[in-house]
Protein backbone atom coordinates (compact mmCIF):
# COMPACT_ATOMS: atom_id res chain seq x y z
CA UNK A 1 0.00 0.00 0.00
CA UNK A 2 1.50 3.00 -1.09
CA UNK A 3 1.87 5.58 1.79
CA UNK A 4 -0.47 8.82 1.00
CA UNK A 5 2.08 12.17 1.03
CA UNK A 6 2.28 14.09 4.30
CA UNK A 7 0.53 16.90 2.83
CA UNK A 8 -2.61 15.61 1.83
CA UNK A 9 -2.85 13.49 5.10
CA UNK A 10 -3.09 17.59 6.76
CA UNK A 11 -5.33 18.97 4.16
CA UNK A 12 -7.69 16.02 4.03
CA UNK A 13 -9.83 13.51 6.06
CA UNK A 14 -9.79 9.66 4.47
CA UNK A 15 -13.21 8.46 3.80
CA UNK A 16 -12.57 5.13 1.81
CA UNK A 17 -11.06 3.44 -0.59
CA UNK A 18 -11.65 2.21 -4.35
CA UNK A 19 -10.52 -0.79 -5.91
CA UNK A 20 -7.75 1.45 -7.31
CA UNK A 21 -8.13 4.59 -5.20
CA UNK A 22 -7.96 5.99 -1.81
CA UNK A 23 -11.22 8.46 -1.26
CA UNK A 24 -9.66 11.78 0.44
CA UNK A 25 -11.96 14.72 1.36
CA UNK A 26 -10.38 17.88 1.81
CA UNK A 27 -11.14 19.34 4.87
CA UNK A 28 -12.91 22.47 3.65
CA UNK A 29 -16.35 23.08 3.93
CA UNK A 30 -16.37 25.86 1.46
CA UNK A 31 -16.67 23.49 -1.68
CA UNK A 32 -17.88 19.82 -2.25
CA UNK A 33 -13.93 18.43 -3.04
CA UNK A 34 -12.92 15.26 -3.04
CA UNK A 35 -9.16 13.47 -4.43
CA UNK A 36 -8.91 10.46 -5.71
CA UNK A 37 -5.25 9.28 -4.65
CA UNK A 38 -4.24 5.49 -6.82
CA UNK A 39 -2.60 3.38 -4.30
CA UNK A 40 0.55 3.05 -6.18
CA UNK A 41 4.03 3.84 -5.40
CA UNK A 42 6.09 6.67 -6.94
CA UNK A 43 3.09 7.90 -9.58
CA UNK A 44 3.28 11.56 -10.65
CA UNK A 45 0.78 11.35 -14.00
CA UNK A 46 -2.35 9.22 -14.77
CA UNK A 47 0.02 7.65 -17.95
CA UNK A 48 2.85 6.30 -15.69
CA UNK A 49 -0.14 3.97 -14.54
CA UNK A 50 -1.10 0.57 -16.30
CA UNK A 51 -3.70 1.18 -19.23
CA UNK A 52 -5.99 -1.42 -16.74
CA UNK A 53 -5.26 0.92 -13.54
CA UNK A 54 -5.73 4.12 -16.21
CA UNK A 55 -9.13 2.78 -16.80
CA UNK A 56 -10.05 2.01 -13.53
CA UNK A 57 -9.23 5.58 -12.33
CA UNK A 58 -11.69 6.59 -15.22
CA UNK A 59 -14.22 4.83 -13.85
CA UNK A 60 -14.01 5.49 -10.25
CA UNK A 61 -13.91 9.69 -11.21
CA UNK A 62 -16.94 8.89 -13.40
CA UNK A 63 -18.75 7.02 -10.64
CA UNK A 64 -17.11 9.69 -7.77
CA UNK A 65 -18.43 12.91 -10.10
CA UNK A 66 -21.42 11.74 -10.64
CA UNK A 67 -22.20 10.99 -7.30
CA UNK A 68 -20.96 14.33 -5.82
CA UNK A 69 -23.42 16.76 -8.50
CA UNK A 70 -26.10 14.75 -7.63
CA UNK A 71 -25.47 14.47 -4.13
CA UNK A 72 -24.24 18.68 -3.72
CA UNK A 73 -26.49 19.47 -6.58
CA UNK A 74 -23.83 21.68 -8.35
CA UNK A 75 -23.86 23.47 -11.06
CA UNK A 76 -20.35 22.26 -12.36
CA UNK A 77 -17.61 19.45 -11.68
CA UNK A 78 -14.03 20.92 -11.98
CA UNK A 79 -11.40 17.82 -12.18
CA UNK A 80 -7.81 18.58 -12.48
CA UNK A 81 -4.49 16.50 -11.95
CA UNK A 82 -2.16 19.27 -11.52
CA UNK A 83 0.55 18.19 -8.52
CA UNK A 84 2.70 20.76 -8.90
CA UNK A 85 3.64 21.02 -5.43
CA UNK A 86 2.57 17.50 -4.10
CA UNK A 87 4.14 14.98 -6.51
CA UNK A 88 1.80 11.50 -5.71
CA UNK A 89 -0.85 11.46 -8.16
CA UNK A 90 -3.86 12.97 -6.95
CA UNK A 91 -7.25 13.79 -8.55
CA UNK A 92 -9.30 16.61 -7.71
CA UNK A 93 -12.80 16.54 -7.64
CA UNK A 94 -14.36 19.77 -7.19
CA UNK A 95 -18.11 20.48 -6.84
CA UNK A 96 -18.86 24.00 -8.24
CA UNK A 97 -21.95 26.43 -7.94
CA UNK A 98 -22.64 29.89 -10.00
CA UNK A 99 -23.16 31.53 -7.21
CA UNK A 100 -19.94 30.25 -5.20
CA UNK A 101 -17.21 32.70 -4.12
CA UNK A 102 -14.88 32.15 -6.98
CA UNK A 103 -16.84 31.24 -9.61
CA UNK A 104 -16.46 31.15 -12.40
CA UNK A 105 -12.30 30.80 -11.26
CA UNK A 106 -10.81 27.62 -10.47
CA UNK A 107 -10.36 27.17 -7.03
CA UNK A 108 -6.49 25.99 -6.75
CA UNK A 109 -4.75 28.14 -4.34
CA UNK A 110 -7.20 30.95 -3.47
CA UNK A 111 -9.33 28.72 -0.78
CA UNK A 112 -8.75 29.70 2.68
CA UNK A 113 -9.12 27.41 5.55
CA UNK A 114 -12.53 25.98 6.92
CA UNK A 115 -12.55 22.74 8.53
CA UNK A 116 -15.31 20.38 8.96
CA UNK A 117 -16.77 19.32 12.42
CA UNK A 118 -16.20 15.69 12.98
CA UNK A 119 -20.21 15.41 13.56
CA UNK A 120 -19.86 17.02 9.53
CA UNK A 121 -16.95 14.07 8.46
CA UNK A 122 -19.19 11.32 9.83
CA UNK A 123 -22.23 12.91 8.15
CA UNK A 124 -20.41 13.21 4.98
CA UNK A 125 -19.11 9.61 5.26
CA UNK A 126 -22.73 8.05 5.36
CA UNK A 127 -23.50 10.16 2.11
CA UNK A 128 -20.43 8.92 0.39
CA UNK A 129 -21.33 5.40 1.47
CA UNK A 130 -23.89 5.08 -1.69
CA UNK A 131 -20.22 4.71 -3.62
CA UNK A 132 -20.28 1.26 -2.05
CA UNK A 133 -21.92 0.05 -4.95
CA UNK A 134 -19.43 1.15 -7.06
CA UNK A 135 -16.78 -0.78 -5.10
CA UNK A 136 -15.99 2.25 -2.29
CA UNK A 137 -15.21 0.73 1.57
CA UNK A 138 -15.83 3.86 3.79
CA UNK A 139 -13.31 3.74 6.58
CA UNK B 1 -20.37 15.80 -35.86
CA UNK B 2 -20.98 17.99 -32.90
CA UNK B 3 -19.71 21.83 -33.13
CA UNK B 4 -17.24 23.11 -31.67
CA UNK B 5 -18.32 25.99 -28.82
CA UNK B 6 -17.01 29.48 -30.70
CA UNK B 7 -14.82 30.35 -27.50
CA UNK B 8 -12.67 27.06 -28.24
CA UNK B 9 -12.69 27.78 -32.13
CA UNK B 10 -11.02 31.52 -31.30
CA UNK B 11 -8.65 30.28 -28.84
CA UNK B 12 -7.43 27.07 -30.28
CA UNK B 13 -5.99 25.75 -33.71
CA UNK B 14 -7.59 22.45 -34.91
CA UNK B 15 -4.55 19.87 -34.87
CA UNK B 16 -6.43 16.47 -35.56
CA UNK B 17 -9.29 14.11 -34.80
CA UNK B 18 -8.69 10.88 -32.33
CA UNK B 19 -11.12 8.42 -32.90
CA UNK B 20 -13.46 10.38 -30.11
CA UNK B 21 -12.45 13.98 -29.84
CA UNK B 22 -10.63 16.55 -31.88
CA UNK B 23 -7.72 17.89 -30.66
CA UNK B 24 -6.98 21.44 -30.37
CA UNK B 25 -3.81 23.62 -29.88
CA UNK B 26 -4.55 26.51 -27.45
CA UNK B 27 -2.94 29.27 -29.64
CA UNK B 28 -0.61 30.27 -26.77
CA UNK B 29 3.06 29.62 -27.26
CA UNK B 30 3.69 30.23 -23.29
CA UNK B 31 2.79 26.19 -22.41
CA UNK B 32 2.95 23.30 -24.70
CA UNK B 33 -0.98 23.11 -24.35
CA UNK B 34 -4.12 21.13 -26.20
CA UNK B 35 -7.38 20.51 -25.18
CA UNK B 36 -9.28 16.81 -26.13
CA UNK B 37 -13.20 18.31 -27.16
CA UNK B 38 -15.06 14.96 -27.40
CA UNK B 39 -17.08 14.65 -30.20
CA UNK B 40 -20.49 14.22 -28.93
CA UNK B 41 -23.45 16.72 -28.47
CA UNK B 42 -24.33 18.32 -25.62
CA UNK B 43 -21.81 16.93 -22.92
CA UNK B 44 -20.49 19.09 -20.22
CA UNK B 45 -19.08 16.31 -17.57
CA UNK B 46 -16.79 13.77 -17.91
CA UNK B 47 -19.24 10.90 -16.37
CA UNK B 48 -22.39 12.07 -19.28
CA UNK B 49 -20.73 10.37 -21.40
CA UNK B 50 -20.84 6.96 -22.22
CA UNK B 51 -18.74 3.99 -20.61
CA UNK B 52 -17.03 3.43 -23.58
CA UNK B 53 -16.45 7.22 -24.20
CA UNK B 54 -15.36 7.83 -20.82
CA UNK B 55 -12.41 4.97 -21.32
CA UNK B 56 -11.72 6.04 -25.24
CA UNK B 57 -10.77 9.59 -24.02
CA UNK B 58 -8.53 7.83 -20.31
CA UNK B 59 -6.93 6.22 -23.56
CA UNK B 60 -6.49 9.53 -25.32
CA UNK B 61 -5.56 11.44 -22.39
CA UNK B 62 -2.82 8.99 -21.79
CA UNK B 63 -1.60 8.71 -24.89
CA UNK B 64 -1.28 12.89 -25.57
CA UNK B 65 -0.47 13.56 -22.15
CA UNK B 66 2.89 11.08 -22.69
CA UNK B 67 3.62 12.33 -26.20
CA UNK B 68 3.82 16.26 -24.65
CA UNK B 69 5.36 15.46 -21.91
CA UNK B 70 8.33 13.06 -23.85
CA UNK B 71 8.16 15.97 -26.58
CA UNK B 72 8.62 18.83 -24.75
CA UNK B 73 10.34 17.66 -21.77
CA UNK B 74 7.87 18.90 -19.19
CA UNK B 75 8.57 18.71 -15.54
CA UNK B 76 4.83 17.63 -14.99
CA UNK B 77 1.78 17.69 -16.61
CA UNK B 78 -1.69 19.39 -15.47
CA UNK B 79 -4.86 17.69 -16.96
CA UNK B 80 -8.08 19.16 -16.02
CA UNK B 81 -11.56 19.76 -16.83
CA UNK B 82 -12.88 22.62 -15.62
CA UNK B 83 -15.67 23.79 -18.39
CA UNK B 84 -16.62 26.95 -15.84
CA UNK B 85 -17.02 29.32 -18.80
CA UNK B 86 -17.59 27.54 -21.99
CA UNK B 87 -19.66 24.96 -21.22
CA UNK B 88 -19.15 22.05 -24.09
CA UNK B 89 -16.69 19.42 -22.38
CA UNK B 90 -12.72 20.22 -22.95
CA UNK B 91 -9.69 18.55 -21.23
CA UNK B 92 -6.67 20.70 -21.34
CA UNK B 93 -2.94 19.15 -20.93
CA UNK B 94 -0.84 21.47 -20.48
CA UNK B 95 3.58 20.85 -19.50
CA UNK B 96 4.82 22.59 -17.13
CA UNK B 97 7.97 23.74 -15.95
CA UNK B 98 9.82 24.44 -12.90
CA UNK B 99 11.08 27.53 -14.33
CA UNK B 100 7.66 28.70 -16.00
CA UNK B 101 6.41 32.24 -15.74
CA UNK B 102 3.72 31.07 -12.98
CA UNK B 103 5.38 27.67 -11.44
CA UNK B 104 3.45 26.31 -9.28
CA UNK B 105 0.28 27.61 -9.81
CA UNK B 106 -2.14 26.69 -12.07
CA UNK B 107 -2.11 28.65 -15.61
CA UNK B 108 -5.77 28.61 -15.73
CA UNK B 109 -6.87 32.59 -16.12
CA UNK B 110 -3.61 33.69 -15.45
CA UNK B 111 -2.28 33.82 -19.53
CA UNK B 112 -2.05 36.24 -21.46
CA UNK B 113 -2.46 36.29 -25.15
CA UNK B 114 0.60 34.93 -27.45
CA UNK B 115 -0.43 33.26 -30.57
CA UNK B 116 1.67 31.08 -32.97
CA UNK B 117 2.74 31.99 -36.06
CA UNK B 118 1.23 29.65 -39.15
CA UNK B 119 5.46 28.23 -39.29
CA UNK B 120 5.33 27.28 -35.95
CA UNK B 121 1.58 25.97 -36.19
CA UNK B 122 2.86 23.48 -39.19
CA UNK B 123 5.90 22.41 -37.46
CA UNK B 124 3.99 21.59 -34.34
CA UNK B 125 1.77 19.71 -36.42
CA UNK B 126 4.16 17.60 -37.83
CA UNK B 127 5.46 16.71 -34.04
CA UNK B 128 1.78 15.92 -32.97
CA UNK B 129 1.51 13.81 -36.42
CA UNK B 130 3.82 10.88 -34.10
CA UNK B 131 0.48 10.40 -32.40
CA UNK B 132 -0.78 8.84 -35.37
CA UNK B 133 0.28 5.47 -34.24
CA UNK B 134 -2.59 6.11 -30.96
CA UNK B 135 -5.63 7.04 -33.72
CA UNK B 136 -4.93 10.52 -34.48
CA UNK B 137 -5.79 11.97 -37.76
CA UNK B 138 -3.48 15.07 -38.10
CA UNK B 139 -5.74 18.00 -40.29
Amino acid sequence: MAEIHKQLQTDCVAIGRFPLCHLLLMNNTQYPWCLLVPDRENISEIYQLSKEDQLQLAEESGWLGEFMMTEFNGDKLNIAAIGNIVPQLHVHHVVRYKHDALWPDPIWGKVTAAPYSSEDITALKMRYSILEKHGLTVI
